[in-house]
């Protein structure tokens, strides 16, 4: 006779490179983006909610052009549709603009928060659906809504309780750098087809700066460089001269805080007045920033601006790019974002290809220890930019937009650190949020007597704040699992009644914390008292139970 | 030569069955969620929030035993293993506990609230993606989880805005249904294969009590049905005796009803002191159910209990389940929560086919019009029950569960539709919810200047409530085009500062709303006045606005 094949139990697993989030992680992060959604609102913006499903025609990155478009996104075939999950809030943003045009006003400011999936490996610390809370400006073709979201974004890692001095916002913009690669000779911009292998080994030296140093890049950009294995990677090819060049645009950073120093002796010597206004520099379009700050946070800026214009000087769209950079800087600091916030700094290249020009980073500058105990700042916890093009897939009409976009686990992990920093400064433990108050069930006929207990709890007579309580509802036999079970919850109280208490109109209330405090010092002597126990009149409970709530801090 | 094809436009559209939500569709919607999280919570219940995407396997319902297991969710292949989006938030919750068990606290209260995915064919108001917001509690063998579940829902209605009269939260239990079905000899405890055609032909056809009436339902009880077309419907075949007994329990709150008129007319003659306790009913298992309310609200909930113990006397299962019913009807009454909140009603009968005991269901009781504008209740808007198989898939251990499900956007649409009705009866027009104050561009050049205005109102220096507001980012030429954006923003107030207005150190403050009225009602002589709009100090500016908006109220 054949065997019976009995279907083999599911595995109880979540799918690879997925997690849970339970109780507090799920709590901070709502409060967290509460606090962001307010500040965005304040600055104008509006709710969106799209579905996390969408055409893969219209997220567009992925074409069905394979047999399955997995490419980066989750996708499956539903009635002759590609259908997909969202991997950011900026295509479905681009969709909603494109259908809802003649209903949305212009500029349409919005704000969406809410997962995105996206099919890569996954690894520690990287998942594959993740938060993300984003602003986007559609329709606004100045750069001063570029400056306003980086105000904004200021304001917000404020308002979530990242001190000020602990971020920086810097701001770059994707000209400057066409408008450097125009100098140096590797882009035309009447056929943006010539160079393209040279720029794509321009911008991979480039983002390799901090791992190599100039002079690993200044390799890399002419004949090539050869690590210490011995292995050689090959170069653009460049003359001397366009490395120069690029090499320039490197070092702007350091070369201005140079001509910063070099300035600020010489008025230190001569006794400055910095009253009055500076102006940074003056020259394309006529256009002149005035930049309305103490000089000496002005200067970093003023000759940020110089180094540039020099630079780029002989290209439109690099002068355009620097220009626009002025005028940024020239909102923000006249915002009162001084430098030590929002700060031009060339060395931003955000990675996504569709910047148009500003692109902008928060970054958290407060130092941390990587996984071999270095040191080193916390790193980017939001970025974006400006993206004139993405509509245009849509209209073929092309719709300026600038957007944020914030990374919000990382964010949260960023105030985790901080919070325990303070609390290892301080001397103190880490606390659990606190639990529920347990009622203990004594007597398991009584369980509407302990049921009236935790309703008079949570919803008071005497009209105080609700007290959240909960009647133990597991197999009462054994006193032991209940006192564990408090234990496991973090309750802060139990509250105990058998049948002796019940008759005598009495009951127990057992301060659980202060139990453990004395567990962890008591001498049998002490025990003996067991002060953290009280019995008080039924009629008493939650008064008590507040009493005792609010000794504990 | 070949003509180079054009790769086609993406079309802009949601996918079939998709929808996206706007303003304050999202906010709504995240402050009634966040009422409800705040009820849940205090009751202890602790947040869980697991993925979006499972395995098929641990989701269940649906095997990967075809080509793609797409009936009822979105599924795809991945890696060899099939994932989908959850179809809702108790299957993931079984995974969890499974999968967590010796962490998570025993029993386990957790509160859930995302959307859900179901692949199904959309129709009028019926989306494939859908708010639920859960609260289940996992480990509690005891009915008292079932009560306190019921206790937490008729709270949460009325926390986000039910008011107590508009909805009754009916409870139920699978036991006594099976309890009836065994006496009318079609359910064998001993082998529950048998019968079950006849069981399904039952079901179906109370399910259709309401629209055939009691003797359509007999009909398709007995020998069958002949629908006015003239087609027929075969019945379930039973025998006149077994007919009575599935009508007697289908009349159930009739019959009580009935009983219930009697009792209370005897007791009104006699000029009964209602004082004391009145015991329901004594019987099964020596349990006597105390129900302490005034008698008269007690009636009803006695006549039931006394009425399904006469029905399903000779099963146990069924006085098992009368039993559970009278402990459920004990503990809410005992806590306030009258039959006119919570309430025994055999006719619930919930469609999935997972519930093992008590179920229950939260209606709506206030008329609406239907679509041919006959008037019926709002209906469901939340329902749960008893599950005790479910973790028992995963770890072959049978773990006691019961839980509720809210359906999000139903009662989104009971609260807009009571709000409605509320300006109705009122005589008040639907308010658009205020937009933000538009601060207009008169001079492109001073963009700096009006950032400055936005940011002061945001950020009072007054220490005052921040002011929502925006700079208009649009192409500032057309003054009109202002004022347009800042109609379909629903702006309270604009500001307006021009050259002349600049040099004087004078700011300009317009009402719109005011406007609005004004250009309503205004003969040309009242637009001469334009008393719709202010000339105040530029340093008086947050204050004059914040007076105008106080004034609008």
């Amino acid at each position: 006779m054949a065997k019976v094949k009995k279907t083999p139990r599911p595995k109880a697993v979540t799918p690879k490179g997925f997690r849970d989030y339970f109780g507090s992680e799920v709590t901070q992060r709502a409060e967290m983006l509460g606090k962001i959604a307010e500040v965005y609102h304040r600055y104008g913006f509006d709710a969106l909610e799209t579905s996390a499903v969408e055409t893969v025609e219209a997220l567009g990155k992925f074409l069905p052009d394979v047999d399955r478009p997995n490419e980066g996104v989750f996708a499956w075939e539903e009635d002759a549709d590609w259908l997909a999950l969202r991997y950011d809030m900026t295509a479905p943003l681009a969709r909603v603009y494109a259908q809802y045009r003649n209903d949305l006003p212009t500029p349409y400011r919005r704000y969406a928060m809410g997962p995105v999936w996206r099919n890569e490996k996954p690894g520690p610390g990287r998942f594959r659906q993740f938060y993300q809370c984003d602003a986007d400006t559609v329709g606004a073709p100045s750069v001063a809504a570029d400056a306003e979201i980086c105000a904004m974004l200021a304001d917000t890692l404020e308002a979530v309780g990242i001190e000020r001095g602990d971020y920086i916002i810097r701001v770059n913009n994707r000209k400057v750098l066409n408008g450097v690669m125009e100098v140096a000779g590797i882009l035309d911009p009447e056929d943006p087809s010539k160079f393209e292998a040279e720029r794509g080994i321009v911008l991979r030296a480039i983002d390799k700066l901090d791992r190599l140093g100039v002079e690993g890049v200044r390799a890399l950009l002419g004949k090539g460089r050869e690590d210490e294995s011995g292995d050689f990677t090959k170069g653009a090819g460049l003359t001397e001269a366009q490395v120069r060049v690029l090499v320039a645009f490197l070092l702007a950073k350091e070369k201005v805080q140079e001509r910063v120093d070099a300035a600020l002796s010489v008025a230190k010597k001569q006794n400055a007045d910095f009253d009055g206004r500076l102006q940074s520099y003056s020259g394309h379009n006529n256009v002149v920033v005035d930049i309305e700050s103490v000089p000496p946070l002005g200067y970093p800026t003023m000759f940020m601006m110089s180094y540039l214009t020099e630079l780029v000087e002989g290209s439109t769209i690099g002068l355009d790019g620097v220009w626009e950079l002025g005028q940024i800087a020239a909102l923000t600091i006249g915002l009162g974002y001084n430098p030590d916030r929002i700060v031009i700094d060339p060395s931003v290249v955000r990675g996504l290809g569709y910047y148009t020009g500003p692109v902008y980073e928060a970054e958290l500058t407060f130092e941390i220890k990587d996984e071999k105990g270095r040191p080193r700042s916390f790193g980017s916890v939001a970025g974006g930019g400006r993206y004139d093009d993405l509509v245009k897939r849509f209209t073929g009409q092309e719709v300026p937009a600038t957007g944020v976009s914030i990374g919000v686990d990382r964010l949260l992990a960023a105030l985790d650190y901080k919070e325990k920093e303070r609390l290892r400064l301080a001397g103190e433990k880490p606390k659990l949020p606190p639990g529920p108050v347990v009622v203990t069930v004594m007597d398991r006929d009584r369980m509407a007597d302990y049921q009236q207990m935790v309703a008079e709890l949570r919803n008071p007579y005497d009209g105080g704040d609700p007290i959240r309580a909960e009647v133990y509802l597991g197999n009462p036999k054994n006193f032991g699992n209940q006192m564990k079970y408090a234990d496991k919850r973090n309750s802060p109280i139990a509250i105990i009644q058998g049948g002796d208490e019940h008759a005598a109109g009495k009951v127990q209330i057992k301060d659980l914390i202060l139990g453990a405090q004395i567990a962890e010092n008591a001498t049998l002597e002490e025990w003996k008292d067991r002060p953290s126990q009280i019995e008080v009149d039924r009629a008493d409970l939650v008064a008590e139970v507040r009493k005792m709530l609010d000794g504990q801090g």
